[in-house]
């Protein structure tokens, strides 16, 4: 007797971590370094979004910036320079946090140096995507394929996957 | 002639950095260190929400996990201990993601030296609340009155806030 092994079925038994990046790509919303800065904040906080995927001109990824990380850029100048000055001035200086973003790209606000970009090919199995993402600490990780952003998977949607059975 | 200013229309008048955090404290789930740990990445998941505000049994802020940083807990064990492994596995060995967490709580979980807790009172002004949230890279921030959690406010809320004209 000859026991044949249905490859198909097996995969599909496999549970979520034996997935692909490919397979839990999310509808996720992309912006490039020149778009403005305030739209792609004003998303952030009217989506809830859990941070901000951006990818070059070509369509590279360049950069994951956290939602907390953007927080930066609606503080006044002097609370960027020593937020231990946060809670010693009062709130009247607080001026106009949309103003600090008006007329400015992305990638004006991008530090020179970038950290890290999460990215993950599209074929990487998602334990290896979850390993990436937990090292950086980061709520996105851009899936590439030939070197163009494929999708995005955020850790919770990477959760999700992990824990259906 | 003496000119008298009305308070009230000028605090109405302020941006969203000039609020207090008690006036932008959100509906969102809190856990405890005793609830289970396989409901609460699951809540994370199936609700995907930026991370996970533990308290302690007596209502006290305890952590802020954030998504990301849930990704350890579905790990196998040899991934948790050598992330470089995860490349070089085959999925096979994912094995079932929920059963590293079935029987745990989220005490189980913590590490045992826990790091910073992000909290602000209620009264802080919101310009406090974001430097705080920016030096931890925190998407979720505690709310206290009483040294007791009064509500959360995440990251993208924050940044909703500041930018309300």
């Amino acid at each position: 007797m000859i026991c044949t092994v249905d490859e198909t079925a097996l995969t599909a038994r496999t549970y979520g971590l034996g997935m692909r990046a490919e397979d839990i790509v999310e509808d996720f919303p992309v912006v490039r370094t020149d778009s403005p800065a305030l739209d792609a904040v004003r998303m952030v906080a009217d989506q809830r979004l859990p941070g901000l995927m951006v990818t070059d001109t070509s369509g590279k990824p360049y950069a994951v910036l956290a939602a907390a990380d953007l927080l930066r850029f609606i503080l006044p100048r002097y609370v960027q320079d020593d937020p231990s000055l946060a809670g010693v001035l009062g709130s009247s200086t607080a001026g106009h946090a949309a103003d600090n973003l008006r007329g400015k790209t992305i990638a004006d606000l991008l530090p020179k140096h970038l950290t890290h970009v999460p990215v993950a090919k599209a074929a990487d199995g998602t334990i290896a995507v979850a390993a990436e993402m937990l090292q950086v600490r980061s709520p996105l990780i851009a899936v590439t394929k030939d070197g163009k952003l494929h999708g995005v998977i955020t850790a919770s949607r990477l959760l999700a996957a992990a824990l259906e059975s």
